[in-house]
């Protein structure tokens, strides 16, 4: 099986790239010529098998054509600049995550009119494709009123993917992912920052800021969940979607009282006294608009699974990016 | 104030340009330099203003700036291929009812960047954004299912013209409108064509196909309320929108059995003895996955009005289309 990572240098393309290697095979069907693409080179991993790495900027004309001349069967498409770039740069946000997408899926159509070709593609959506008045719980027919412009392309990118996949052109499945926490690395400067800081940076000795009312409840899944919905996504049939080829993914979801109630009796006061409470009305403000909850029927019912306490999150981070004790 | 109506000399543009000249004005405001668009050139209506007419294609480079180069302050775009075309031809679909339309937005915005210019763009969208499984009553915050490319179509340009709108290049209304009924004219490549036939060719003298069984469910409007509702959409405050730029219209739920038997009221036996069942297992499956009925409190509550009997739409195709008796 040919296998395509477009947005391979991102933190969920990383792990999902040395996910897929460990593994060496997805549904039973052996890895073969793994292809990794982003807009820089991405890291080549230690591998077993020869990995490409491509420098390529999908929005250019000729890119996907190129990306696509070894035919993958599998296409993990995860490519995006974030919601804030996205707003801050208008052109940008739909050059890169509108028409980036849409030269993508049109190379794979014009790549079947020779010969017959249908690659599966998983495609990370997100929940910014739903924006307030919003219920306190988000069904699975809830529409999309995205607030930002990332989510406004994200959600025409879900459209593509479901017509595209009608019309026989690919098989996709469209994963909306959940927050992702914790994040490795460094602070930065996203509005969402918060929720990885307020647990990573007291675990590695250091003071975090926490801009909200510890009221705040958002919605979570760890970059492991993360990998596992795109494996999983990769793999499933695809059948019992039907033309409902988008997916909330399960998540959990909880407030900040709660987080940080699990970094207690994970890691102690020693920890959670790190949480330096510093209000910050532009944050609480983009925050507020955010989802809170959602009842993930369809995709629980498709086998995606996600954590069930922030413990097991917060664990998870511990297990995967901290020095073992 | 200056107007340009993109689709004009389709059957919606020319009655709604015959309704704005015959008003004079929109709003208090006189209507000055009126421009109609298409992809053939409209005809030149009656009118005592100049009125230009051009023939254009959209989703031509060069066609949007073209058509803004007087700045109007109205614009309606209501500039589409028909479902089954979009469907016979995707590449043609994408490029007429999602380019065209961006090309639009972007000339609107690129105008915008030299001296301030925010027009009001009605949008002409559609309840094929809808696709089964749905409930039986369609509210306002269902999600957008779209099971034709013609439907994607029109649900990426509805997240478009919100993202335009809340950025603030436009000043956005996207209308869905009901299937339009009684068509005058002859019968076009649309799947719903039969829902006017069945009752504009009895009218006429002629025999009509019904394709489908008696008990098919739909959602209609005349098109005397289609114009109704674009003046509106162009007249209104659109601050109590907020950030949700598309409406879904209201409009009439009833089976053919309920069309024929208000034909059957309206004309008597003579006309409903000319409707000739013969079924078609395409349009069947195809009109199968349209919406029935829809709630739609958001337009009733913004003041947007359709009639409440299938009677009503029938003698409205009499006084509006055929030769007085």
């Amino acid at each position: 099986m040919k296998i395509l990572v477009i947005g391979a240098a991102g933190m969920v393309g990383r792990k999902l790239t040395a996910a897929l290697l460990a593994a060496g095979q997805v549904g039973g069907q052996p890895i073969e010529s793994p292809a990794l693409a982003d807009i820089v080179a991405p890291e080549q991993p230690a591998a077993s098998v020869l990995v490409s790495t491509i420098a390529t900027d999908l929005s250019e004309p000729g890119s996907a054509a190129l990306l696509l001349e070894d035919r993958p069967d599998l296409i993990f498409h995860l490519a995006a600049i974030v919601s804030g770039e996205a707003e801050a740069d208008f052109e940008k946000g739909y050059r890169i995550n509108l028409d980036g997408t849409r030269h993508l899926f049109e190379a794979i159509r014009l790549g079947g009119l020779a010969q017959p070709y249908r690659p599966r593609v998983v495609f990370t959506s997100s929940i910014a494709v739903f924006g307030e008045p919003l219920p306190a719980v988000i069904g699975d027919s809830q529409d999309h009123t995205p607030l930002t412009s990332y989510g406004t392309q994200k959600a025409i990118c879900e459209l593509l993917l479901a017509d595209y996949s009608r019309r026989g052109f690919l098989d996709g499945v469209g994963i909306r992912l959940p927050t992702i926490a914790v994040r490795p690395g460094k602070p930065n400067k996203a509005a969402s920052g918060f929720f990885s800081g307020i647990i990573r940076e007291p675990l590695a000795g250091m003071e975090a800021i926490l801009p909200v009312d510890d009221s705040v409840r958002h919605w979570f899944a760890s970059p492991r969940a993360a990998v596992g919905f795109l494996l999983h996504a990769a793999q499933m049939d695809t059948a019992p979607l039907g033309q409902r080829r988008n997916l909330t993914m399960p998540g959990l979801s909880v407030t900040v009282a709660e987080q940080i109630a699990a970094l207690q009796r994970v890691a102690g006061s020693a920890a959670t006294e790190l949480i330096r409470r510093e209000p910050d009305e532009v944050v609480a403000r983009i925050v507020a608009g955010w989802p809170q909850a959602f009842d993930t029927q369809r995709a629980s019912a498709l086998g995606f699974r996600a954590e069930t306490s922030f413990d097991e999150i917060i664990r998870i981070h511990i297990e995967d990016e901290l020095p073992p004790a």
